[in-house]
């Protein structure tokens, strides 16, 4: 990588006279100017802009923390890369820049940051996939590095985040379901900590509860975020008795492998049992009969959080007037087939 | 953000005490190390590494730059988080860590690239998507950036890359359909001028001609390599006249949207038609026939890809001898249902 130095030294010119050259001043005549260009491109002259970093104390890079569990990988989750084109499309027009932070799944979230931190390649951060406690908010918040949860926590301090309206789903899904006569309806919920299971589980109750359906705890089937949980899903479904005859999830690509249990069994969704799948996803709209569920514009969602973020960054506060604040993203309802039927009672 | 020099102010204890202490030197002793770390994280202090990396000119973080395109979002594609786990697993070995770059689909990749350079955020790149001549090969060489290429090009030089084995497979799919009496055989390839696309559709045609079959250009259908894609991949297929009795698709989820338009036109893939995707994908296991198609490990790929971008890097090279390389990686077959007929002559 070739530095002001060596081009200077190869033009036969003051660094200085390069370095204005480089820089568009107009001190620089027309014809230096263009010979300093042309052997930038032919030496493969990279600015150091590290340096200057180091003295402005930014480095205009954004970071987003995504976890590169294998459930996501395997599921091919494109909810992260769904996200970058709304974030980049706000953070471009202040010459900001994304990257995406991978955490290995055999690391600590924690860990993995506070080394990204140290590392200093962003100046701010958006961290996703926020846990009941997450020691990542309280950590940033001390290290007054701006961020913005993509999720909340029970964590606590005045932080911005940005959440999908889990208690509208369920809400939703719990009173369509009831409009059409079920009573026994069970919910999948993700088998791990993090937050959005909470939440969603207790909205679901919630929601029974206003209809005066008890809560059943062996209603609750804790299954992982995938096709796969979503066929085990429908393994322990098929065993309850009575079945319930209705289930609402809380990942959409759980339909996929539930239909299949389903259809190994018998059951035929939209007839036996209605589904209620959570984000409308590309890839269930070949599911048949087709999945009522939730459409939201991820475009949208990175734009506010990259809005979010800026808000709570000294140097772009004033674009984004407010502060910190806590957004709760609506979804909208798409009426699908699969739980169309009412129940005869 | 909390520094040294405040961490030393809070304790009142000397700058370079406070060092020694962060840094496990042996001359502080017991009481004050632990003064100073409780302090540490009570006040937030994050290290600033940016000021080592500008001495020592590396951040020891290895880049991927991955085109966050519209298709891959929709399509939600899952190959470049499949690579993540391999490449950690052997960037972790070296305390390197991997962040991801994600070129906005509005942007040309060369600038982008530019501009991520000059950020100075990595030591090191592996691009992907290599165009058939690709202007960043150009640029990193003549920048003396160490880089690894997913992806052959026509662009010249010796640097290093890692390409599917795209003859292997285009040969493989022939050889099958040929014996099973197929001679009508249609190709699904890229619209874009992704390279692939040329070294798939020349394997293809030489594959025929070792057959003796004639190279026919109708039966080169160019569709966007998503469901989408399939579908209307499938939609010009079923418009051939006469109509192909196989077809070989560059893009496993094109099967998807091809199996879908077949079925609305009353033909059934694993008798009416032959089908032979390319990976092997998780959601492609659901498909009913299922799809003959080739395996590979998305770990290993990532594993290989560090250690060849490794043994270019100075300071690594050692480890991993060998220098520049170019290494063509194969795929298995996965035979399915979806070939598996015979056509009747």
């Amino acid at each position: 990588m070739r530095g002001i130095r060596q081009l200077a030294k190869h033009l036969d010119i003051s660094i200085g006279t390069v370095s204005r050259a480089l820089n568009g001043k107009p001190d620089v005549n027309e014809e230096t100017r263009k010979r300093v260009l042309a052997a930038a491109e032919e030496l493969g002259y990279v600015a150091n802009q590290s340096g200057r970093s180091l003295r402005q104390g930014t480095t205009n890079v954004i970071g987003l923390m995504i976890e590169s569990s294998k459930e996501t990988v395997e599921n091919a989750d494109n909810f992260f890369l769904g996200l970058t084109g709304g974030l980049q499309s706000v953070l471009s027009r202040h010459k900001l820049d994304l990257i995406m932070l991978p955490c290995p799944n055999d690391e600590d979230p924690q860990e993995y940051l506070k080394r990204m931190v140290t590392r200093r390649v962003v100046d701010a951060l958006i961290i996703s996939a926020t846990q009941r406690i997450d020691k990542r908010i309280d950590f940033l918040a001390k290290a007054k590095i701006p961020f913005v949860a993509l999720g909340r926590s029970s964590s606590g301090g005045n932080y911005s985040w940005i959440d999908l309206d889990f208690e509208g789903v369920a809400a939703s899904a719990v009173d369509r379901l009831v409009a059409k006569g079920h009573r026994r309806i069970a919910i999948a919920v993700p088998s791990t900590d993090v937050n959005l299971g909470y939440i969603f589980l207790d909205a679901y109750r919630s929601a029974l509860e206003r209809h005066g359906i008890a809560y059943d705890p062996a209603l609750v089937i804790r299954a992982k975020s995938s096709e796969q949980g979503g066929y085990q899903a429908g393994d322990e479904l098929i065993r309850l008795d009575p079945r319930p005859t209705a289930i609402i999830l809380i990942y959409e690509l759980m339909a996929i492998g539930l239909y299949r249990r389903m259809v190994e069994a018998g059951i035929v969704p939209g007839r036996d049992l209605a589904v209620i799948g959570f984000r409308e996803e590309p890839r269930a709209r070949f599911l048949q009969p087709t999945l009522t569920c939730f459409r939201m514009s991820l475009r949208d969602l990175g734009a506010e959080l990259a809005e979010t973020l800026l808000a709570t960054m000294p140097a772009y506060a004033d674009f984004y007037p407010g502060g910190a604040r806590n957004t709760i993203w609506p979804l909208e309802l798409v009426a699908g087939e699969s739980d169309a039927f009412s129940l005869d009672s």
